[in-house]
């Protein structure tokens, strides 16, 4: 099943049921009115949203349009908790090299992972505001899950079963403050502004065989400013699968209805596979010449962020923004 | 006015108007269904629930019940943003204090804060659940405001009005997990399960003289297992006004309404008023004596943290709370 949000002028917006082929989509207020109602009462509202998903893919339904997915907000204009992991390691990996620095051994068991921000996320399609060029603005191409309300304390193998969609996110960074602010040893906080998820949500199973082991086996694709930059594949080297990372949340806390976690920035170690940060670009060219060449985004710069289906289909739609400068 | 949220099996609970003296209350369905929604349309909703305010404090009102503490739930019983300072100095700098470490020169003009989960806080008389006493369990008594939207890039002296309530924190700590989860850089997580706040939140002016330049000018009363265990000033020593810490968010990002800003520890130099958390009375130990001895919260233990006014009165009601261990 497919799921999108309308931008409606209220906080969180119109929840849409969205065909197959991302061509025809139906408000269905008579179900919830939005998409965190759904998942608030999720098992009332599944099995009515599944069978005008049905009808959709299967031929004409009673107030269908045509679906835009410049129309969308993120699926969840709001949410109650937003956690990010870092699970591909080569990305850690590249970034501690770049600075002469080891990996730690417990990275290799214990997930990275930050709490961001969840009280306003931009649309999928929407301007990205940077105040200040300096703060070095770049994108991070990523899959996320949303899941339902998980127990404190469980284990990673009953997680699987608490996932109920999956979106592709732009986990928006501003990277010339992340230094200072990790020095400060709280974290994250200025340097993460409002992340951007892809126009439509999926329910796991319409992955089909590329979702298994609780990762998604199919590349994603980032083209920035008009070319492909990375096309790494998302179920490789990823070194804590979701279920893994929603364990890590449930540890001492229970996870509330509705809450997303992030995988991280894809990467992998085959370099011809490119990259879905600029970071990343940089901290090979610093590891290679000794320099970062590659600038951080400025105003009118676009990034897009899709994953196509072994047809060609987009299954998400696609992220897609520009950098907006104050002028 | 005074404002609370009554658990009834909903997830966001039933708002309720309080009297100011605490003892009566009355559902307000007609308003708004939970506080969230009324902080959502808060321009409509804030004059008619002044009405009824105004009315239960007057006298008889239709409906209305004796207001009852235990039934309350956290005023947000899950919010879109909850974000921490660290605003006392005084607490960080005992704690680098103990470990033999300067306070950077930054951090008096440079807000330490982090990101909390807050999709499912506790209840202000709920059982905070300890699943590994190993993990060190404490309490840290604080005040938090909650604001409304606040536009990206607001700066600090507009952004007191954008200050709609008052509330008083438990932010629950694990302070064993804290050092290996710092160390990966990413901050908290983990060592943050869910905070609970006072059963009752304010409107500023219910403060009077005491909420001025952004701060509460009470002292935050905290007793640990039936004493009197820390009684600091909370308009002393706060580094950064409520005001300077919503800028910090707002600097590379909006805050839609209901998100909630806390202040951190309170802590005086004073050290005749007491701590509001173990680790702070720890750390003392270990400068005075060069080991801690007070241990972290154990099964049974429990914490209370209340504010009166001038009258002895008590402005938010009481955060009680015990531990719970597995058995």
């Amino acid at each position: 099943m497919k799921l999108a949000t309308y931008q409606n002028h209220t906080r969180d917006g119109q929840l849409m049921v969205v065909s197959r082929d991302l061509t025809r989509a139906v408000a269905v207020p008579h179900i919830a009115a939005s998409l965190q109602a759904a998942l608030d009462d999720w098992g009332r509202c599944e099995p009515a949203l599944q069978e005008v998903y049905a009808a959709l893919n299967q031929g004409p339904v009673n107030g269908a349009v045509d679906f835009d997915q410049a129309a969308c907000h993120s699926p969840l204009p709001r949410a109650y908790q937003w956690a990010d992991g870092s699970a591909y390691l080569n990305h850690v990996e590249l970034v501690r090299k770049a600075r002469g620095a080891e990996v730690p051994a417990s990275f290799y068991h214990d997930p990275l992972m930050y709490q961001g921000g969840s009280d306003a996320f931009l649309p999928p399609h929407a301007a990205i505001p940077l105040a200040d060029v300096s703060w070095g603005l770049d994108f991070e191409g990523e899959v996320a899950v949303i899941t339902d309300d998980v127990p404190l304390g469980t284990v990673a193998a009953e997680c699987a079963s608490h996932i109920r969609l999956l979106m592709l996110v732009n986990d928006i960074t501003l990277r010339n403050l992340i230094p200072a602010e990790l020095a400060k040893g709280f974290g994250f906080f200025q340097s993460k502004p409002a992340t951007a998820f892809s126009p439509v949500a999926v329910t796991p199973d319409e992955l089909g065989a590329a979702w298994r082991d609780g990762k998604v086996h199919l590349p994603l694709r980032v083209e920035y400013n008009g070319a492909l930059y990375g096309e790494p594949q998302c179920g490789v080297e990823m070194q804590f699968s979701f279920a893994q990372l929603v364990a890590h949340v449930a540890k001492t806390r229970q996870l509330a209805a509705g809450s997303i976690v992030g995988s991280g920035t894809i990467s992998n170690h085959d370099r011809s596979t490119g990259s879905c940060c600029l970071a990343e670009q940089r901290m090979i060219e610093i590891i290679e010449s000794g320099e970062a060449r590659t600038p951080f985004m400025q105003p009118g710069d676009h990034v897009r962020i899709e994953m196509l289906d072994a047809s060609g289909q987009s299954i998400f739609g696609r992220i897609d923004q520009r950098v907006m400068g104050n002028d």
